[in-house]
C-alpha cells in the first residue's frame, strides 16, 4: 500500500483536478457540470497507476494512445467527495495546486448538493472553475458559458 | 519542512536522476562525467522548489526562460552521496524512476571513489548511464563515447 504523503507529493507534480462543462440542451440550465480528478503518468509506469487506484479504491483507468500516457480518473460525485477530497484535506497539497484543489472541493461540494441545477449556482461554478488550471485548453470561454446561462430560466 | 515521503513522490513525477558527459582534452580519459540530480517546476512554484531545496539543505536553483521552470539541482558529489541518495535508500520511489535511481547511485559510488578517471570503469559508468532516462536527449550517442575511450591509454 502507497504511503499517503507519497501520493501527495505525486498529484502535486502529476495530478489534475479539473471542472469541465458540456452544453446539453435537456437540461434546463443547459450546461452539464463535470468535475474529475486524474493522474497522467508515462506507459511504462502502468503499475503504479494500479497502485494509486488501489490507495483511492475509486475510479478507473485508461489508455491515452495520443501521449501514450495511463490515466487514472474518478469522476463520481460521491467518490470525488467521500474519497478523493477528504484525503487532500488530510494531507494537504504544498504548492499552487493547493489553490485548484481548494476551488474543486467548494465547486464538487456544491455539485454534490444539487446546485449545479439552478442558474445562480451554476454561474458561480463557472466562476470559480474558471480560475483553476489556468494554463489548460477549454472548449468554450467562461463569456460562452455564461451567455448560455442568460438564456434559460431556471 | 516538508514530508520525506511527498517529497519522494514529487520527486517521482517531476525529478530527474541524470549522467551526462562533456568531452575533455585536458583529462586523460577525454571524458568528463557529470552527475546530476534535479527537480523542474512551473514557475508558479518557486516557493516549492525552495522548500525542496531547504529539505535536502544542498544545490542551487536557476530560472530557465525557454520552459519558465525553476530548476533545483546538486552537481557536487559529496552531496549526492551523502544527502541526497540516503533520502531515496529510505523513502526509496516507487515506479520505474527506481531502476534510474539505482544505476545513478551505482554511478555516483564509483565517482565518488574516482573511478571514473580510469578506462575500464569510466566504460562501465558510460554503459550504465545510456540505460537510463531512455527518453532524454543526448549530446553524443554512446558510440561516441566509447570510440574516444578506445584512443586514450588509461
Amino acid at each position: 500500500m502507497l504511503e499517503p504523503w507519497y501520493v501527495t507529493g505525486l498529484i502535486e507534480g502529476e495530478g489534475c483536478f479539473c471542472v469541465s462543462f458540456t452544453k446539453r440542451a435537456k437540461l434546463n440550465v443547459g450546461i452539464e457540470t463535470r468535475p474529475s480528478f486524474s493522474l497522467s503518468l508515462n506507459r511504462r509506469d502502468v503499475e503504479l497507476v494500479k497502485k494509486v487506484r488501489a490507495f483511492f479504491d475509486c475510479g478507473g483507468i485508461r489508455y491515452s494512445k495520443s501521449d501514450r500516457t495511463f490515466k487514472f480518473e474518478v469522476r463520481n460525485i460521491s467518490d470525488l467527495v467521500k474519497k478523493i477530497i477528504p484525503h487532500f484535506e488530510k494531507y494537504p497539497l504544498i504548492g499552487e495546486k493547493q489553490q485548484d484543489f481548494k476551488k474543486f472541493s467548494e465547486v464538487c461540494k456544491m455539485v454534490r448538493a444539487n446546485l449545479h441545477l439552478s442558474k445562480n449556482h451554476l454561474r458561480q461554478i463557472i466562476e470559480l472553475s474558471y480560475q483553476m488550471n489556468a494554463s489548460g485548453k477549454r472548449k468554450y470561454t467562461k463569456g460562452d458559458l455564461l451567455s448560455i446561462l442568460e438564456e434559460v430560466k431556471v
